[in-house]
């Protein structure tokens, strides 16, 4: 965990052990996202299926790993940086979780889609806004495992591309549905998932926030909000 | 803060005061929600401009308020139910900062409609959604302040009724789009808004949640997860 040097072995297994914990969840809603996304793709309502099935694995570790958090607290007492760590995982495990949940509601949404996105105009839009979001929510899951701040701060700013791609979807969809008003359903059914795949990419920048906290203890949260 | 009872005032006075902090964080959130849907019923776009531009005080609270909670775990070393109140904290400022953001963007949508929705079919609809949201935010705050837990289990039950009004009045709006396809922008809009709206009531579910664990210890996420 970058830890402090105790001496205690236990302790610092406890703190790896946690942080293990989290970097399994972290892989498991990454091949929910990347699943659901496939299957949305791909017209995959088999692969939907079995993605909003198994969410409650997802929630089960969350459980656990806050518990784990609660006990190393009341046990070992930490302090700097790895109180630092402790805290970063019990906010971490929060948007990992909703990260699980906005996957869930991609697969649902494909479950009832008529047609197959391939044959819907904006397809290479959401193609490419999945690749997008594919690639900050691995890159932020890979600077925690290497608690790599400078990074995560690259990673955090990627975050803008995918609002502004999110956006022109947004805006194309509407000019579509205006011409092409009896597929209205699906075409709504594709705005949530679009809307839910940008959540995903907000999640993300919010771990990278953590990391810098982690590394470094500052708080990057909200640093471009507005002052009177 | 319902606290155990400490030989230290002064570790009291803390826990109360970091307490004291998110329950006025709870009220600046509460207001923004009243104002944001307030603006959104009345077509007022001068308050809705106000809202979006204040949600950097619930930001800040929320980075006071967590740096309270990691300054308090590491001097006082809380156990017990002192521990699960801080834990609490930590998750449930998370939560009104989330509502906080899904007020701002209520707000922002207001400032682009072009029509008011008291003109639009689902004006009753939308109406009733924000009276039940506000209702169950207002419940989950003043559970909290109470630490009722029985009451906390009520409310959080109330979502469901949020959840369901939300998908009626996306059925409606989707009959409505097919028959006036000229405000569809105004449409996608409200459904936006009601979208946030039925997300408000997510995150109020949530911190019923928390007040359910700080007294009881017991966490009654996900309970009524599917097992394989």
């Amino acid at each position: 965990m970058n830890t402090q040097d105790h001496i205690s072995q236990a302790y610092n297994d406890e703190l790896e052990e946690v942080r293990s914990k989290v970097l399994t969840m972290g892989g498991l809603v990454e091949d929910h996202f990347q699943g659901a996304t496939k299957a949305l793709l791909k017209g995959d309502t088999e692969l939907a299926s079995d993605i909003a099935k198994y969410d409650y694995k997802v929630n089960a570790l969350e459980v656990e790993i806050d518990d784990d958090c609660t006990s190393l607290i009341a046990r070992r007492q930490p302090t700097a940086g790895d109180l630092r760590n402790v805290f970063a995982v019990i906010k971490i495990v929060t948007d990992l979780e909703r990260i699980g949940d906005e996957s869930e509601k991609i697969a649902s949404f494909v479950t009832e889609l008529s047609v197959d996105t391939k044959s819907m105009t904006i397809y290479n839009s959401l193609k490419s806004m999945i690749k997008t979001a594919r690639e900050i929510l691995s890159a932020a899951l890979d600077c925690y495992a290497r608690l790599d701040a400078k990074q995560a701060l690259e990673v955090a700013k990627l975050d803008e591309d995918l609002d502004s791609n999110f956006n022109d979807l947004k805006r194309t969809l509407i000019t579509y549905l205006i011409e092409d008003v009896k597929n209205i359903e699906d075409f709504i059914r594709v705005m949530w998932c679009a809307r839910s795949i940008e959540r995903v990419g907000d999640h993300a920048k919010n771990i990278c926030q953590y990391v810098v906290y982690v590394a470094h203890g500052n708080d990057i949260r909200h640093i471009t909000d507005q002052k009177d």
